[in-house]
């Protein structure tokens, strides 16, 4: 099939989607793998456990794309009704599969060590449609299912997220690059900071009137940052390539005061990144944050190599005893003050005998406002052995909000100070 | 309108959104919402900043549903095209909106701060379509904006979070319930722990099928821990709510001995309230979760009532020198031993004077296993002044998915203790 023509559908399947009750992330997974393979998502849709909504979104789906991605609704519990409904849909029979059932029950046995013996529910689990083509799946007992009708290919997947992300890599994306002709599509992603929306597109309308029909360019403000992203899609790898480091060459030049890097990392890792390359360490002293910056920082796997350790001082008493701040500094200043966060991370920094310090302290919300420090008040501080960084912000939003923006700029004035150092 | 037939779609746009940039939140939130006013959510849709994609979604959920929830394409940059699509597809004209314009330039004055004169671009966010009621966005520049159209409505909201849950909690909820008589929907949900989905399956076969007609039971498996929820749907709100208690004290007792809590908590709630209840404190020592069971615990408003600090020893350095873990311990036994987080816990209820500690240790990957600690092996302990509990893991997940489990399960350890002290 030509490469004009490819695209996918994701439909994901479950009541709880429709609630609220989580949040779909497996979505922007299958999209993320997809993209890299070439071939374009035109639509994401979520239906409930309800046998016509399932089967008309088949219907249509296959009516916009020619790959559709199924996700949920394949578990052992009543409210599951997926493989039924597949079987019927693509005229098949359930039959069980012997090595599926071979699988699950060496699953029971050994990995989840149960000492029960199989239920009836788990061995239907090895049941398909004998229309299909059965996907092993190695880190559950769902298997996938690949069904193909009018050169249409429908791939069905369980929902548990580590399941469906083995699938994809190990089967689909495999099975998919086999059967079409893939375009190329290829991203360039940087990051900037301190600069509004508005304004930073203010600055690249000549930019944008002049981008290639081919490219396309997209503004994704977050946490008081924008990252700016091109998309070049065609036939020739080549000349998508080319034209797309050029264009974004360009952009560069464009926004080189408001960049922060030139890829599409989160904060976090671009401090890391840097505190790797000059052989540097990092403590934090958090109080509003509670932790959160030392959780970014430690996601990045290797972050061993940079990251020492904590205090959380989320009471007076820890920010004295713990971090040593004096108590005449927190009686005279208060807790959320510019003299306690400079205490705070230059004792951060000698406890645990880093180059860097980040300290911070704040009213997050939705209680603990004073007349004078209102819900969303932040002193942060940032510090080397010699130096002293310190601002004041006043973040508008709830909790959850407050928390993240307070640490991810945090980490940028970090960020700004390992910089000027070099 | 009857209450039959009342249900809603969500449309989210956004290239990001297929190109799995970002995770859709926003679905999630719109769906809480809806569902506590009786709006059961028929379908979800996400499509790209392409016209044709955004006009048949327009069509198609028109035809699934009478309330259409829009959010995103209403940014100030040239990718979005979702104002001047909404003024074709409901056959107005764009205009300046004067009151909205106002409250732009107000914005801007006042609360952003700019130095910088109003943009073009910044006032081109006031043209509404004449065929649209306003739904003034206090917390941002890009208004919401409502259509009618054959007895159905039509929202659109910026994308932005916060300023998307200001509109629906100020504006599109209310206008709903003046315009559709909705119907009831009660959910009860409790949390267990301990028991695999399929077995509490096994357990419930009896009950579900006694269950009502118009109650629904879902399984939502998560963290190794099952959420059971209960959904009613009718018309009658006294005949709802009595028949989902009463389905809800049996389910109740036929899970029993699984059950953490009979409301929709996560673990960290949970564990809060407990310590408040009894009016105790925690600190937590945390190595491998790099902070994240403090922030868990302080996403909690309130948590400065029982929660004090942690210190996070990521470095063996940090582990000797702040939570004084002897350097013959970590010799002798390793980082990752029951010896290290029993000195870990002890010390950390010590330095921050506190009635209970949590401390881990463990191997998060993808890096630093040995032959006899594979990546995902776990040593967790609980304490009091009194008693320690510690307990091996092994999870098989990614870093980020271990470290989730982790801080999840030392969580749950941590509450079994508070329980079986009182």
């Amino acid at each position: 099939m030509s490469s004009n023509t490819v695209s996918a559908s994701i439909i994901t399947i479950g009541d709880e989607l429709l609630i609220g009750q989580v949040i779909d992330t497996n979505s922007a997974f299958i999209a993320q793998e997809l993209n890299k393979i070439g071939v374009p998502v035109k639509r994401r849709i979520a239906v409930g456990d309800v046998w016509d909504d399932i089967w008309n979104a088949l219907d249509e789906e296959s009516k916009y794309s020619n790959i559709i991605l199924i996700t949920g609704g394949l578990g052992p519990t009543a409210d599951d009704i997926t493989k039924p409904l597949l079987c019927k849909y693509f005229g098949g029979k359930l039959v069980m599969d012997e090595a599926t059932l071979q699988h699950v029950t060496y699953l029971f046995e050994h990995v989840f060590k149960r000492p029960m013996p199989l239920l009836e529910r788990n061995k239907k689990q090895a049941e398909v449609p004998d229309v299909c083509t059965v996907l092993k799946n190695e880190k559950g007992t769902a298997p996938g299912m690949l069904f193909e009708k009018d050169g249409k290919l429908f791939f069905s997947m369980p929902g548990v997220p580590h399941e469906m992300k083995w699938l994809m890599q190990k089967h689909v994306l495999q099975i998919i690059t086999q059967k079409f002709q893939t375009a190329f599509i290829e991203h360039r992603t940087l990051l900037t900071a301190g600069v509004g929306e508005s304004f930073l597109a203010e600055k690249l309308v000549s930019f944008e009137a002049n981008l290639p029909s081919n490219i396309k360019l997209a503004y994704l403000p977050n946490y008081g940052m924008v990252r700016l992203r091109l998309t070049a899609i065609g036939n020739n790898k080549e000349a998508i390539q080319s034209a797309i480091n050029q264009s974004f060459t360009s952009l560069k030049s464009y926004v080189k005061d408001a960049m922060v890097i030139d890829e599409d990392l989160p904060m976090e890792a671009v401090v890391g990144k840097l505190l790797k390359e000059k052989n540097k360490t990092v403590a934090t002293a958090e109080s509003c944050t509670g932790g959160y910056i030392a959780h970014l920082l430690t996601t990045i796997a290797g972050s061993s190599d940079y990251y020492e350790g904590s205090v959380i001082s989320y009471s007076y008493k820890v920010k004295e005893d713990s971090l040593h701040v004096p108590n005449a500094t927190l009686t005279k200043y208060g807790a959320v003050s510019e003299e306690t966060v400079k205490a705070m991370v230059q004792n951060v920094i000698s406890l645990m005998k880093t180059d860097y310090g980040v300290a911070v302290s704040g009213i997050m919300g939705p209680g603990g406002e004073t007349p004078d420090k209102p819900v969303g008040t932040v002193w942060v501080a940032v510090a080397d052995k010699k130096k002293i960084v310190t601002r004041k912000f006043h973040f508008r939003f709830d909790r959850k909000k407050n928390i993240e923006l307070t640490a991810v700029n945090a980490l940028n004035l970090l960020r700004q100070l390992i910089v000027d150092n070099h």
